[in-house]
């Protein structure tokens, strides 16, 4: 309607539209080497058509001008039509999961609000309960379905989050009525945060204090019914909504103060702690910490839900840095585009690499977690302790990988949709080009489920103490974390990854370095550098200064070896999965460059102090040059390299970045179909309080000239 | 209402009463020297009262449950309000302007609203207009009070934002009648983004191509009436609300096309370029570069900005710190508080540093401001070409330091709300903490008036051009560059902060160690550090690489050499402003522990691997020492440090960082204020949609049995 016609200087399509015909490898097979196969692709895709076209799920623009109670309300609708599916689904949970996951990438509010129930109240139902109690919540009732029991997650407290074994709720027993008594005891205690409880649960898991005969036998898990069939509130239940938060206004967090609620002694979940109805003896398991493993599951998803963010917001910010032109090419009328300027190409190229990175670890770490958590069941069932210790070892490593990968990929992820709103100017800052919401709904991921910073120092710890035994030569260490054995020659060992191995980084020997994961002395390798570093620092930091230093004095060098050890993990996991493709296929040498880029821009941006301190490089400049020269090796693939996502403009749902790469009629579409220009001829409802303003009558006469000369001098006191 | 007895185990306001009484210094004095003075501590004070005491201009938590439309017609209502404080400040609109900056803290969108009419579109016509124009818009119209024309600043088009010159609105002038047609030729060159347009302006200043006889005069100033007396459009202004952004939704932006709008030929801003009504003769003004003066101010502005809002964010999260305990101390029943842990004090205090180092440099920056724009002003009217030729060199080290300045802090900034936020954990995603809607309200500061990167870039370029001219003796720099003469004996001297200056730093030695500017072989001193890394980085970007490299491939150093550059400017006045203090104040001390402490932390976080790579650092752990140690040493005095600022509630507005440090009564109280646990009985307003989920019938019936054995049978085919 208000057009004029089409701008006729810029025309992003035709530059997009040029930049993707130029496309050198085949999209499709790059889409099955993101997705993990080709099987895992096609699902990908079906489930993606099946989201899309349903009316109820459907998420468009509109859906950056909802209102926090509009969201509340949309979200419990989209809820109640995910029912239907899970009922489809059923009993194959992982495909709902897939779709949960998919769901999440245009409305995340969703995927977690539904993700609280399925994904936190029935694991810890499904972790600390008996199969026979697991049985009866979720398919006896029919939780699994969304049907008649709906759950929420009461660990939180007002006073404390990360230190879940210092939670003052407590369940007290009573002998006489085998019954539990759970009460919140003071303010602090309140369970705060819960997400659901304000308007949807009818039931809690409560994390308390298990209280027999006077003895605090730590923080255990029970069911509390919260409302009843008909959504009333028990008595001695208080809830109430917390409102307003940065983002995730779809969710209703509430908060749970519990006054004496009574509850049958067998809603306590006992798969490790039973409390006998004679004898009030309390059987204590083998390991506490077990009790917690049903949070992993969260931190795999997170790492999961890193790389489709990733995935939507880099073809957001490339597609624009193609279409969008900023000052003058020389010898040329028509400006340069943004993504020809090298600094764009390195503010905007590692993340890229980052996105690519992020897809096979997240896959393969959802694949460990399956397999940690069937032998844990497995082990659990045999009773066989020499089984559970094995299992126990793997939920140790998955720790030590879930944690490095979950804090490191959300933060980078939150940097990510920052720079790339950034290099969209101020485009960027409209609500319709995406980026304000998802970062608002983004960043509680670097918070809750283990915050970052204590999930981050928690593996640092462990890798040190992994290397303090491997030097000591106590243990040999397998998997992922094996290379941690090489502390005992790191000293006799060239590490530095020099000025050599950086030409051949960005000519036709990338194959051959990169992949090099031999130990040959001076033939020193990417992937060693950043294993010697990480050794090197790891070994140095317990004794950090010359004075004997705790564990927390060196927490922020714990942090560093954290990061340094995800992103290890998700080279090596990229350059093992590129490994597997035949070197004729035309993606491959792009996959190669990829994931040089990755490692370099990484150890450029994040750990270059590291490097040189440990010599692991000798100075920045090389590293510099070879990261800008990556850059602009993939540079002209970047239509192809995003569109190999496979994100229809649903999945986007961005003014910005559309595939059609059409951005301003998309955007001065987007802008008036949402704000109609017509409604009170260009007026705002509030516009007669601004006319007065403008036409308020002179100060004089409203203060009735009451300071004019003539009246000060009446008023003045005959002398 | 809903609340159980009030905590016991944690009792943050006694645990940050008992810290605010250890303080050591006197709080009125640090505020003095925070305020750059007695009698403008006195001014902030009494406006900050004024503020806070006005029942319209009232901001609490409230706030942050306000729909994007009750943002926008409270704003108005606060703008009104304003305008009798303006026309009572008149003629001292340094007092208004002060005023803003403050209101800003609580009301980042009411501050720009208003700023866009005095700042920008004011400015652009006292910048750009002849004396007689300036005066009818502002005074005889009344635009300087509010009054009558309100205007908006039409530079950015759709398609066009950081190349002013490439615009591409046209002003043809029509030589039959003296006019001016304003024209929108396509829709990229739709005017967007601009502030007041969609409501409130009734006049516009257009950035506009200078068309006579078919000849483009490149981008000059218009003032365009776009809405009459009675606030109705123009024939010919088509405008539209370009909707929901990121944050600041109380202002209306929006878009403007213009049609063939005719306007009165000295409606051009004509101080630099003029039309004649005969000869249509056009003169140039000395140097284009001056019309764009007027935005300097808005980057002076924005510099206050970033000291005000680190303010308020590093008082919430450092109160929260004392506040909020977690995890076990050892040998106590009582949880340690967060700011005892050093990974927190890390977090944290280098941004309580950067706080500080921000106070002084914003009233600096401010004041060579309003100096360079007198010089100006003086010059044109002397016509006195060797003053005009110095008012310019004062502009151009304006701009330098204004585009350090302005991109480093509004970047810095960005990511102290955001560190800050995070250290408050769960709660800081509330939205009555205040970070969320303040980070999303601050992130536009990196990208408009001047986009950080595009700023940072161009710094880096004059510090390059700036050190190549000293190296050939071209010129001697003076003022706050001087440092860069001493390239001549750069590497002849020793640059080196070693761990001897080091250990000086963090002892009783700091003083002499830290002030010291003089250049003496072998006594080195951390400020020199900083230079001699500038001039290292500097002289070796131009040559980056081997080969031959131009401006835009080493766009990237440039970038880190203008954020030095911020740190080295910050570093420098912080350390003027400590010396002029007398030895026995209390305060001083700690001013320069803050001093050691933001160059310290500074070189750590952001250029550390610089600072090996030039040898100003020969390694990491000293550096990590020192910044540990000096984290201890200002420690226990965060509750004096933030009290110093003197915000009360009022500014603070965050449940998490009020006085008394009753952080979870607040908290609580302010929640279920706002959202009250007893409407509905608790259920939310769709709670049946959820309620008819849970009980729905089972899939078979739903189904009417059509898949069941006996039906299935019934459908089979008789074979």
């Amino acid at each position: 309607m208000f057009k004029i016609e089409s701008i006729k200087s810029q025309s992003p399509q035709v530059a997009i539209d040029k930049e993707r015909k130029a496309t050198k490898f085949d999209i499709n097979k790059m889409f099955e080497f993101l997705e993990s196969g080709k099987d895992e692709a096609a699902l990908t895709k079906s489930l993606m058509q099946q989201i899309e076209r349903d009316t109820i799920l459907k998420t468009n623009a509109s859906y950056y001008d909802l209102t926090k109670d509009q969201h509340r309300e949309l979200t419990a609708q989209k809820i109640a039509r995910l029912a239907s599916y899970i009922e489809k689904d059923a009993p194959f949970f992982e495909n709902f999961q897939k779709r949960l996951n998919l769901i999440a990438i245009v409305d995340p509010q969703l995927g977690t609000r539904v993700g609280v129930h399925l994904g936190l109240f029935l694991s810890a139902i499904r972790g600390n309960g008996t199969e026979e109690q697991f049985k009866y919540w979720a398919f006896e009732r029919g939780a699994a379905y969304l049907k008649d029991v709906y759950g929420c997650f009461g660990m939180t407290e007002l006073a404390h989050g990360s230190n879940v074994a210092g939670l003052e709720t407590t369940a007290t027993f009573d002998q006489k009525t085998k019954e539990f008594e759970i009460n919140t005891p003071h303010l602090g205690a309140t369970k705060w945060w819960i997400g659901g409880a304000a308007h949807s649960a009818n039931h809690c898991v409560v994390y308390a204090r298990l209280i027999v005969s006077g003895k605090d036998y730590g923080v255990k898990t029970f069911v509390v019914p919260i409302r009843d069939r008909n959504h009333n509130l028990h008595s001695g239940v208080a809830i109430g909504d917390i409102g307003a938060k940065m983002g995730r206004d779809g969710i209703d967090n509430g908060w749970i103060q519990l006054t004496n609620v009574r509850i049958p002694m067998n809603y306590m979940r006992s798969k490790f702690t039973k409390v006998t109805q004679r004898q009030e003896i309390v059987e204590v398991p083998p390991l506490e910490q077990l009790a917690y493993g049903a949070l992993l599951g969260g931190r795999v998803t997170m790492v999961t839900d890193s790389f489709r963010m990733a995935q939507r917001f880099i073809t957001i910010a490339l597609r624009y840095s193609v279409g969008r032109r900023q000052f003058g090419a020389k010898n040329s009328s028509e400006e340069l585009k943004l993504i020809d300027y090298p600094l764009h190409q390195r503010r905007l190229l590692p993340y890229l690499a980052l996105t690519y990175a992020l897809s096979i670890s997240s896959f393969d770490l959802s694949q460990t977690y399956d397999s940690v958590l069937s032998n844990l069941d497995a082990a659990g069932k045999s009773q066989d302790f020499s089984k559970l210790g094995q299992a126990i070892a793997g939920l140790k490593n998955l720790f030590c990988a879930s944690a490095s990968l979950k804090s490191t990929a959300t933060w980078y992820v939150a940097q990510l949709i920052d720079e790339c709103r950034q290099a969209c100017g101020g485009h960027g800052y409209s609500s319709y080009s995406g980026f304000g919401k998802a970062y608002n709904d983004w960043v509680v991921q670097c918070t809750w489920e283990g915050d970052n910073n204590i999930l981050a120092s928690n593996a640092g710890r462990l890798l040190c103490n992994l290397l303090s035994s491997c030097k000591k030569k106590e243990k040999k260490i397998k998997g992922d974390l094996s290379y941690l054995n090489g502390i005992s020659n790191i000293d006799k060992e060239a590490i530095c990854w020099n000025k050599q191995s950086m030409t051949n980084l960005s000519n036709s020997n990338i194959d051959k370095e990169l992949f090099c994961f031999n130990k040959q002395v001076c033939t020193v390798k990417l992937i060693n550098a950043i294993q010697g570093t990480i050794i090197r620092l790891g070994v140095r930091v317990p004794n950090i200064g010359s004075k004997k230093s705790t564990w927390d004095d060196i927490a922020a060098q714990r942090v560093v070896l954290s990061k340094l050890n995800a992103v290890l993990y998700m080279l090596q996991h990229l350059v093992l999965k590129i490994k597997q493709l035949g070197d004729e296929e035309a993606h491959k040498q792009y996959l190669v460059q990829i994931a040089a880029l990755f490692a370099t821009s990484q150890i450029e941006m994040n750990f270059a102090s590291y490097f040189l301190q440990f010599k692991a490089i000798d100075s920045l400049e090389p590293v510099a040059d070879v990261v800008s020269e990556l850059c602009l090796s993939v540079r002209d693939q970047v239509i192809g390299l995003t569109d190999s996502f496979q994100f229809s403009d649903y999945f986007i749902n961005s003014a910005l970045g559309s595939h059609s790469g059409d951005i301003y009629n998309t955007y001065f579409d987007t802008v008036n179909n949402l704000n109609n220009p017509q409604v009170r001829d260009g007026k705002a409802a509030y516009s007669e309080a601004l006319e007065a303003m403008l036409r308020r009558d002179p100060l004089e006469v409203r203060e009735c000239f009451e300071k004019s000369d003539k009246v000060l001098k009446k008023l003045a006191p005959k002398i």
